[in-house]
Formats: structure tokens, sequence, C-alpha cells
């Protein structure tokens, strides 16, 4: 049995505390969240209790930790929780500062903890199949990879103002999804992007609809198509083609009943956002973690990956500004 | 909170176990069944003790009785169940004679408890999105309604020989789909059937493959076509044609990766069986008779559902027999 | 070259005419209509002259006949080509009389002309992949057949009047499509119907909407079912589950725009009526006949091809009004 | 009547020469063609005469003529037929030098002849169907249109080497598109380009597989990508993102016929190369082409659209080069 805590208690933070509250090997033992309605909330749901950070890293008890609070305070806590000997699952991302996730890395990279980012689309079982018989050679070489990813609805314009910009916010999820579909590194990043949804969201300093390409030294290439915005609902797919053949991960949608009428032939939406897409997903997720830790070999998204990402979305964000191809190796 | 006893601790048992021990408002307080492997292994998964039925119908702390025993102790345990005041949850079918149902049901209707039969289909979320749409006139008047169910693989012999028959023991499960579909009670029955799929089946006296038509007396017509394998995964489908439009209840497919190759386009298999196809079902059918018992006023498939679904199936197998339309009222 | 002349300047003849028009080793030489509005815009379009019947029979020009005439003029006009030595392509059915039927084939047989019946759905080429990849095994054995046959909207009561009812109107070609696909005659049929669409098909002594199971000696059994009017377009589909895999044909759709909004999903619709549908198979099926009248091998739909399948519909009909399985021996 | 001369009887040429002979309303009077084996086959196949390029400048009878030689011949034909008073239909492109077309289009501009562009992917059904629903409203602002263009296999290197490019050869048909759908003009081009699919390509000083991205002055977004080979078939689809909704055009299947068996549910392909997919488009370009020469008042892409088109592939060749994005304004 693994014994975690969390930090956190919002949206996402409840997420995993329930995915633990249900999982067979682990428990939540103790939660932190400086709002106080939502760790009392949390803690009655899955039946822990609140500790201090400090208690939480002196505890004897807890193996683990589980990052799900505000992004500025990730990177802290990553290195206090290696300092005390805690495993550690980081939502995504480490910082918005490249610098400082570097740093974060050096600390982590002097301990023994297992550490893992939350890239939980690594784990959506769609992804994983498309990803296994990528690997399995089932197209030959991968030559085009194009990645579709549209919120239903865009955030608050006050999250968007502290997100660190659509790049790093969003796109990263699917920076690493390339990342994880190629078997290569990215070296050049182009991206155009622009705010056509909501003006707002331009006058908070970020765009809403952006395309990105991103080139490997072999010359493979990756499209991101990302919008703020898709009406009818969490748009999330993605399409490899190769050599011998293309392989598409389509959208999971509501139900399987199809209308047919005068209008035409109708099928579901795309189930609506996240939570209902990745909903499985989430679960592998803290299931990998769990079972890392009781000693299995599994590949887990790493705190190398969150810097890469977080790399990609710094490279998009400067050709935006430039309005040209950056190479990776500037960023250096 | 409902407190639970559970009859039967085998595969169907198990899962209403299951999904018992993890309901928020249920709890399984104990299980019987003569094998006691089988009793021992569920009582550790869901953390109950084991009872004789004795003492589960002289329990003061037992509401309600989930019936997942052999169909022969069907009726036997409805009965005990209603004498003890105990609400019943039992497993199609309520027995395999017409007139041991009937004596049931006289039993059943002087109680006041709440009784329910596990047409689980009902509960799919997309037949019930179906059913709905339909309800709502989605599709103008009912007029034709196809259905088809097939299994991915026969059951051993010595199942199919204490099953019934075909349409006992599987068939009912669509007469009642049929029912649910139709505001309209069937009034005759045509049934052909053969075996083509394993002649042991055929030795042991019953058909693996069939195509059953209801009439209503208003004229609509379902088709019903049954097989014991489908090849290519748990074939279950529902298409109903009305005055204004058409609705189809698609199979539930294993992922949403579809492959572009030489050969063509190939997306997923229907999942293999109907563990993973009515997982979903399963829950809800239990949430409903949890919250049935909470208060809540809801729809459940009652045990003239049962004895309907049954009667059915009597009037195919008469059909197959006779080589003719057989009426309903031909069995009162 | 191949010099055809057609009786029936139709809707039915016309789609002929033009086709003969447009074919490389086909003239269309002349035509008789007796409505001369028909006839003389018809040899407008295609460039032909008038003749009459006799005329046309007398002609050393003219290699053979397309009769799209009325019905009750088919077996006349077949028996007078054949005493004349022309070959012979007859619209379905033959005749609605069995009996005449069987009189007209007997003068057929005598003689050495090649004839054919425009079962047009054989052509299709969506079906004949279907029937190509069933006869290589891709399924195994075949076990149940659905085909599934309605009519965009019903025809005007007065046409339903004469056409010898939905069975020998509009099921022959259903029943023409079983026998194409089976490797196996039908040696039972059970049918229910009903007057669901407009009740004054009904007065009319007609049905509009049945559902029809044919059973072969070995036990494959065969689903038809059928609609005179869906509001969705042109339904037009067939299932073949086989011991090995199930192969469907799918409808034809009006284009391949798919709309996603918060309404769903939605494909066009499929494609109107038969004009459209079968477009490609009316070419098909003039250009078979042509090619064997220049003396090429190909299977052609046969004249006893046109007799089995109004057997099927006597028995259909029969068996609607006797409630019960008709054997096919009993019409012999 | 409109009676027209081709020039150039090689694949293309053959296709319009084929359909001008089908076509009601016009009649191919004469071709010409440097290779007289071309030139006698189709002469013979559509039933008209050689004549010189002089002799048809200078036949009062023939009214357009159709330019489908080689590329170099294009800008010099245009000019002379003008200058002769016909009416001008060209195969893409107008030349390979923007200069040169600049110069063609100046003097085209002083004619009243109705000049028109072979862009036939707009004369595609689907695609039509796409752009009106745009026009209508259905989606709302288009906000970013995804292009996929993928050849079934490359052509030879030979033709590659005189080919002008992957971008001006075969992206050019996805510049027009691009500009078709969008009601707004591209300001600026972005693009990355590979050699994966053949080095002999690359040798050849061409690219084969590449990516682009279009923006339009208010921002709207266009993804682009190509390859020379897709193992699977001719992939063309178009998916325009909106404000209020998603439009997708999917490809064209080789037939309906779907295979469920163990390894899957399996679709037809898509059909093989553009003779296939843009069939109906071929015949519906020259069908407007010569409905405007009736008289009627048709959108038709005009040969400033086929400036504009190669203008965009300057424009990415210049972004692979110098790794930018280029403006527009930058080629006037």
């Amino acid at each position: 049995m693994i014994n975690l805590a969390l930090f956190g208690a919002g949206r996402i933070g409840s997420i995993h505390g329930e995915n633990v509250a249900r999982h067979p090997l682990a428990r939540l033992v103790a939660l932190h969240d400086p709002f106080k309605d939502n760790a009392v909330r949390l803690c009655e749901n899955v039946g822990c209790i609140q500790m201090t950070p400090d208690q939480i890293f002196a505890s004897e008890d807890i193996d683990a930790v589980l990052i799900c609070s505000a992004t500025d305070t990730h990177a802290d806590l990553i290195e206090q929780a290696v300092a005390a000997g805690k495993h550690v699952f980081c939502e995504k991302p480490i910082d918005l500062s490249l610098q400082r996730v570097r740093q974060c890395l050096e600390r982590v990279s002097q301990s023994d903890c297992i550490t893992m980012v939350g890239f939980n689309r690594r784990f959506d079982p769609n992804f994983q199949i498309l990803q296994r018989q990528i690997e399995a050679g089932d197209i030959g070489a991968v030559e085009l990879v194009s990645i579709i990813s549209k919120d239903s609805a865009p955030p608050p314009v006050e999250y968007i103002k502290v997100s660190g910009g659509l790049f790093r916010d969003m796109t990263i999820h699917d920076f690493d999804m390339a990342r994880f579909l190629l078997a290569e590194e990215v070296v050049s990043v182009s991206a155009q992007a622009s705010c056509l949804v909501d003006p707002a969201i331009g006058e908070a300093g970020d765009v809403d609809t952006a395309v990105i390409t991103l080139t490997t030294a072999s010359g493979k290439l990756v499209q991101i198509s990302n919008s703020r915005r898709a009406s009818f609902g969490y748009d999330q797919r993605v399409e490899v083609h190769g050599s011998e053949g293309m392989l598409v991960a389509q959208n999971v949608i509501e139900n399987t009943v199809v209308a047919h009428s005068k209008s035409g032939v109708t099928s579901a939406r795309p189930v609506h956002f996240f939570l209902e897409r990745y909903e499985t997903a989430y679960r592998a997720e803290l299931d990998s973690f769990v079972r890392c830790l009781m000693g299995e070999q599994l590949k887990l998204p790493t705190m190398d990956d969150g810097l890469q990402a977080l790399m990609l979305a710094e490279a998009a964000e400067l050709s935006v500004q430039q309005g040209r191809n950056v190479s990776l190796s500037e960023l250096d």
C-alpha cells in the first residue's frame, strides 16, 4: 500500500485525490490547500485529513506527494519533497520559467526519488494504442504528424493572465504528445497565432488560436492546431502519416446513437471537455505512478519531459514574436 | 444507506457484488453461495460475510436481496424474500416455466416490496438515449424495429443444456428490448431457427442462430436476429425506423484509432463481450435499484416485464416447432 | 456494334435508352411506346426512330430488344421477340402470374436467344464487391443475411393498384438479392406485413411495411425489411453474417461533407432514390447485356431468376394471408 | 453549340477532350499536339481533326481553346489566343515565372475574351458544398483551415525536374483551395519541407513532404500538409473550423462495403488517384466554361487566381530557403 499526500484541492487536485481514494493499492493520507473550503470538502469526499506542508514532508507515513497546487508553487514543492525523500507526481508545468525548471531539475537529479510530470494524455488508451502501433512499425517511418487540440470553451481571462500563455498552458500537452509519438527530438519550431475567439484574451496579452510546426533533425514534420473554443465539443485528435500507412486517433463521442433525418445522418458530439475525455487517462496515470512506487518498471513522463515541452513552448512564443523558425539550440 | 445481501457469487453475482461495494449509498452485508470457493473469494473482494439464506431473511439489518444464483432457485428465493419483507432484485429469468413465474408473481403482488428483474440492457446509456429520443417523438411513429444481438462465442454445451434454450436464455434480452422501445404490446410471434454454429448445440436440443419477428396490434414490426457466435466481437445493435426518421444504436468499439493501409481503413472491433459492453449498464441498473429503495420514483423493469419476455420466448419456441405465427393470447 | 430496339419510353425505358445512346458498342435503332409524347421525346433525346412492334420484330437490322413497357405486355413481347430470333432484355417482373411466367419460360427455353431479366441491383458495384467477397470465402459460411430496402416515398396509389402488390413490385428485388448472395435456394418463406405509411395503400388492398424471413435447406436465414417510405432518403443496405466475419454494404450518401455543431456530427443523407443510387448499376447492367451479345461469357440474371423471385413473392403473400411459413414446394 | 480546339493530347488533354466530346453543348473541332501518336489517338477517340496552332487561331469556326500542352507553352498560347479573339481555358500553372505570368495577364486584360485557369478542385462537388456552407455562415467566422493533400505515389523524377517544384506543381492546388474557402487574401506564408519519400527527389533539388501555414490580415490561419506518397490512396481532405462549427470534406472511398473481422472493421480505401477522385470535377469544370461562353454568369477561377496561387508557391519556397515567414507584399 502506498501512502500519498496531496497539494491542491482544486479541480485537478480533486480528480487525483478521488482516484487515489478508489485505487486498491494507494491511500490518501493527507492534503493541503490554502483555500480552506476546497481542503475541507475534498477531505470529506475522500476521507483524509489536512496537514501543513511541513507536516507532510516530516511524516514518516507518507511515501509520495501529488503536486496539484498553483503553478508558482510547483518547483518549490518538488524541491522540498525530494529533499524530504518523498517521491513526486507534479502537474504540468513545473514552472513558467525555463531557468527555474532547470534549477529544479538539477536538485531532483541529485535525489533517488521517483518523479513524474502529469502529462495525462500519454495515458489515454487511444493515444497509447496509436503510439504502440507506431513503435511496432505498423505505418513504417513516421513522416507527418498532425495534432488537433481545441478546448470546448476558453477559461476565464483571470486564468489566462496567470497561465503563462497559450503555448505554455495548452499547447504544452501537444508538444509532449509530439515528443511521445516521434522517436526523435524536435530541432526547430515555427508558430503563427491569432486572437480570434475573444478580444479580452488579446487584451490580456495572449492568443487563442494557433498553428505550430515542429521539425526533427531527420525532417519529420509535426503540425499542431489549437483553439480555445470548439463550439461542438472538446476536439482532440492525432493523425500520424507514415511511409506505409496512416493512423488516426479520433474523438471520443458521447454515445453511439446515430439519427437519420431529412437533414442528414447525425452522430453524437465529442465528449464535452477534458474531465470526461481524459477520465480514464487520469486514472491510468495515477495507477502507473503507484505501480512504479511499488517497484514495477514503467515508462513515466519525466521531469525532463516537462522541461522539453516547456522549451518548445518558449520557442513557439519566440517564433511568433520574430516571424521566423526558432532552433531549439537557441534556448540552451 | 441501503444494506443488501447477495445470493450467488458466480460471474454475474460478482459483478453486482462489486458494484454494491463501490456504491456510495449501498453496502453489501452478506452473501450466500453453495459453492464455498466462490463465496469466500467474493467475500474477500468486497469485504462482507457469508450467511445462510435463513440468516439473510431473518436479519433485520438487511433491506433487500440480489438474486444471482442458479435459475432454478430464483422463484423460491423471490417468494421467501418478499415473505420476509425484503426488496428484491432478481437476475433474469424468473423461472423457465411460465406457470411457475405466474405463481411467483401472484405472491409478489401480495407484498409491498420493491421488485425488479435484471434486464440490464435497459440501463445501457446508448439504448437509454435511443428510447428517450423515440419517446420524445424524434422519429415520429415507430414502424420497424431491428435488434441485432450476437454473442462473441457460444457458452459451454453444459450451460446450454440447462439454459432453457436460446429464446429463454439469450433472446429474452431482445424481447425485453423490443418491449422497452415499443409503446405497445406484442401480439404475435414468428420465429425461424437453425443450428449453424456448433452441431453439439443441436445435439443438446437447442439452436444457435435465429430470426424472430414480433407484431404489435397496430402493425408495428420487430425483427430480432441472434447468433451464438460473432467472430468479430459482441454484436449488439438496435435500429428503429419511424415515420419521420431512423435511430441506430451502434456497437461500442474498443478504441478510436483508425488505421489506413493498402487493405483499407480499419477501425477497432466491437468490445469483446457483455462484461465490457454492459459494464456501465450493470452499474446504472444497481444504482437505479438502490435509488428506488431510497424513495426515488424511477421506472424499473418489473417482475411482469420478466413474465412478458418469457411469454415471447415461449411463443417463439412454439412458432419454430409449428412453422406458424403464434399469438400471445394462445399462452393465456 | 449491337443494334437494339426499345419497348417503352417511360421512366425506366428512358434510362436504358439513354444508356444505349452512350454505349460505345451499341446503337438504339428504334423504339415503340403507345404514348406518343414519351416516344417522340425519347426519340429526340437519343436520336432514333419510332417503329411498330411488328416492324421491330421484322427488322433484320435489330439484334435485340429491351422490354421496358407496361408489365402486362412483358410476356407477350418476350415470346414474340424470341420467335423472331431477337435477344431479350426484360424489366422485372416477367408477369404478375406465376402460370404465365412459366408458360413464357417454356417458349424461351425452345429458342437460342440470350435472355435477361433486369435485376439491376446485381450490377451495383457495392453489392458486386460484397457478393465476390462472400464467394471468395472472406467471411466463411454464410449464416444470416439482412436486406434493408426502403423507398424514399411511396408511388401513387394508382401505381400501387396495378403493381401486383409490395412483394411482387418492390420486395422482388430483395428476393433476387437474397438468391444472388446465397449459394443455395430458399425453401421456406415467412412474412409479416402492415399498412403503416398511408391508409390509401391499405384501401387499395396492399401493404407498405413488411418483414420477410427466408430459410434455405441448410438452415441459412435471411431477413428482409421493407418500407414504402424512408423520410431520410433511399435506404438500401445489405448485411451478411458468416462464420468468420460480417460484410455490410452501406448506403451511398450524397456527399462527403461532415458538419460538426452543437447538435452533433452530421453526414449527408443517402442519395434520394433509385435513379441516383442505381445509376451506375443500370449502366453496368446494359453493358453486360451488350457484351454477352458480342460473345463474352458473363453471368446474367436469367428468366428463371425472374421466375424464382416471383415464386418467393407469391409465397410471401400466402404466408401473410395464412400466418404460417410457406414452403416453396407448395407452389409447384 | 460551342466549338473548341485543344492544345495537348496527353493525360490531362485527353480528359478534357473526352469531356468535350460528351458535352451536349460543345464540340471538339480540332486539336494540336507535337507528339503525333497522342494527337492521332485522341482524334480517333473523340472524332476531331488535327490542326496547326496557326490554323486553330485563324479558324472562324473555333470559339475557344483549351490549353493542356506543356507548361512552358501556356503563356504564349494564351497570348496568341486572346489576340485571335478566342476564349481560353488554361491548365495550371500559367507559367513557372511570376514575371511571365504578370506579363501574360497584362495582355489578357486588354482583351474581352473569357479566360479561366484549370483549378479543377473548385468544381469538386464535395468542396463546393463545403464552400457554400461556409459562405452561408453555417460555421460562423472561419478561423482555422486545414488542407490535407497527398498523392498516392510520386511522379517520375524526370517530371519532378521540370515541374517547378512541389509548391508550384502540387501545393498550388491547395493554395487555390485556401483562397477559394477564405473570404480574404493571404498576407503571409511560412513553409517547412523535407525529402522523406524518395532521395532521388532531393537529388533533383525538390522536396516531397511539406507543411505550409498561411495567415490572412485578420489572423485566420491555414495549414496545408503535403506528401508525394500516401500508401493507402489519394488523400484529399479539407477541414474548416469556424466560430460556430466545423466542416470536413472527407475522402471519397472506393465502395461502401465494410468488413468486420477479428482484426477490426474495415472500410474501403480512398479512390486511387486524381483521375478517379476528380472525374466529376473535371466534367463540371468544363461545363462551367462552356456555359459561361454561352452567356451564363458563373464564377470561374480567373487568370488572376492563377497568379495569386503562384505567388503563394513562390513565397513558400522563399520561406523554406530563409527559415522565416514571408510576406506576400515582398513579392510585389
